[in-house]
């Protein structure tokens, strides 16, 4: 058996990676359910809109990060 | 099989990472959804909005934390 | 293989500092949820939304602080 134990290590990562698309998706949802309902409402919400996708997708692509160091640098 | 169990420990970390984003997008998502429905009541939430999503992250970065000193510190 | 089984141990408790943040976002999400359908009542039940925060939140902090004695203090 050979390899290295910091790619299994990777492959998990790449787990978080992927729970961190469950809040995206939360916050675009949401959004797209409130303004379908009240079209009116829905430009002036749009920087809330990025500023939730920025927040949870920041944690996503550190969990893809520490995946790319695994991988990569350690 | 070489590497560092430390590295497997930096992978499972990053996965908390990753579920720190579903708390993030349930408090932006739910704002969304609550300031389409009454946009003029948006703005008096803005700064609970903003506690919400830095607790969260803050738990979030805290695991991203804890991947980085297993990669690089201990 | 070398290193030492608590950094795998360090990993799995910064899974559970992340899964905190879950029930933080959950805190949150549902008083902006309720604030912006009555927001009035919203001043009256900052208490509560901030005593939420702080017993969820203090979860995570206990699964940050195993990590952290996992990773300097065993």
């Amino acid at each position: 058996m050979e390899g290295e134990l910091a790619h299994i290590g990777a492959g998990l990562a790449a787990i978080g990676s992927g729970a961190a698309a469950i809040g995206v998706g939360n916050v675009a949802g949401n959004f797209l359910a409130g303004a379908l309902r009240n079209p009116s409402a829905a430009a002036g919400q749009t920087a809330t809109l990025f500023i939730g996708i920025a927040f949870a997708e920041a944690l996503g692509i550190f969990a893809f990060l520490v995946s790319l160091l695994l991988m990569f640098a350690v």
